[in-house]
């Protein structure tokens, strides 16, 4: 396995793989590996001729007071598992690298897709997001790009991105990956004390018996969030940033549950930001 | 020669002749095309294996009070043209595939570079430039991009979005090809009267005048640029929205005259915006 930091010699490597006709397939991550980054290695490691899994904090998609000075970093640990997963290369750019003085070029997916859910708590997020995958996408060239439902809002916008700039790659979303009491596996996990990640279990519990309702026939998507709600605040120690049933191709509210439907919330416990949704 | 309007076929094409090792060259353009095009269609052709001419009125670069509707069209003319030259493909895909209902993301350069000069006077044209190039690069993948000095600032921000979007193509900038007189080519020549045209020859003049003050050692911006205001208005008929003496690299005006100094102008002749400028 490989370990690169420098831009150009990334996208060497890639452009040689590729002249040989290599798929290539990329895990972009901020690191701090949990099972969920793994499944999408596995997977990428099954479709595709040369693995690159990126590994970069990435600056522009915190907002001020978020979290990015203590996001966990762990990179010794890191590296161990992409080796161990068969990863080709890994992609280790320097923040200064990756934007340097004077850095002023941004990709932006406007509109409802962006601004609602995550795009109101976390104003500015997107952009990052979208600005620095086109970037890695740019060096890394991939075939396929791996990205997990737990962040459901984040693929729908990578994938517009994708399509509306015509970007050469296909994204794969995949399941989330989950611990034995159903909270969805996250970096952000790290930060729960023992009693919050008990509690923690509640976000996919109540999503679970939310969908049991629907299949009950509950229609009414404000009876559904009010359950959840309740579910989540009868724990204690939680706030809710939102609850939302949607259209899981738009983002936008339902007003009655039909079809393929969307739930999804955002809360905290503690100084801890949790999300976690469920297709039904 | 291969004329493609299907964005995906067009990707195709260009992803064989990637594999195949060719290096692909690209010139996008308007279309109308005159000598500047094709001045740069004949440098891509010496440089690659493969080229391909872009034909894209790109409707997001004009302002809502711009000439988009009325922009020169002459699709055989140049079609003739490019096989003339021994171009490979024509690109020319439809405004509804290039930005399908619900388009919205957009690409954008921030700063002095997109908000000096240009950035002034057409509020949005860089965004609509810079978006459109990024799909077009994603799609044609070029090894090498070709553009004229005539539009400098373009260059220059598209020279920024490349490097700081890690954009895998070699931007070329090649001097102005201009006719007789010394008016630079431009598709947007073909609005003005004879009269008109006559006296559009005033711009470039004025520019190797005031080169000939520098070189004489005058080192004052505000002695240049009254100079070239006085001899375009002495001309009668034009609106100036700017004569500028700046830094070529960064666009920022200079007091001071001293090594690679760019000066630039934009004005109307009757109802025709025209552009030039001079590397002293």
């Amino acid at each position: 396995m490989e370990i690169i930091k420098d831009i150009a010699l990334m996208r060497t490597r890639c452009r040689e793989r590729k002249l040989k006709g290599d798929k290539i397939g990329f895990v972009p991550t901020m690191g701090a590996l949990h099972k969920g980054h793994l499944s999408l290695i596995k997977r990428a490691r099954e479709d595709c001729d040369f693995t690159v899994v990126s590994i970069f904090v990435n600056p522009t998609q915190f907002g001020p007071e978020e979290d990015f000075k203590r996001y966990p970093r762990n990179l010794s640990e890191d590296l161990r598992l992409c080796e161990e997963e068969g990863v080709d290369v890994v992609f280790a750019p320097l923040k200064e690298s990756m934007y340097p003085d004077g850095f002023s070029t941004w990709v932006e997916v406007k509109g409802m897709l962006t601004e609602t859910l995550e795009g109101t708590f976390r104003p500015g997020h997107f952009k990052g997001v979208t600005t620095v995958l086109t970037k890695l996408f740019n060096i890394v060239l991939p075939d396929y790009s791996y990205f997990g439902e737990k962040d459901y809002q984040q693929a729908m916008v990578v994938k517009k991105m994708v399509q509306e700039l015509n970007i050469d790659t296909e994204i794969i979303l995949l399941p989330t990956v989950r611990e034995r009491d159903g909270l969805a596996c996250s970096s952000r996990n790290s930060y729960l004390s023992p009693e919050e990640r008990k509690k923690a279990a509640v976000l996919y519990n109540s999503l679970l018996k939310a969908k049991q309702e629907v299949e009950r026939g509950e229609k009414d998507p404000s009876i559904i969030t009010s359950l959840i709600r309740h579910l989540i605040e009868k724990e204690g120690s939680f706030k809710i940033d939102y609850v939302a049933v949607v259209n899981p191709d738009t983002l936008e509210p339902v007003d009655r549950i039909r079809g393929k439907t969307l739930i999804t919330i955002a809360a905290w416990i503690g100084g801890t930001r949790l999300i976690d949704n469920i297709l039904i």
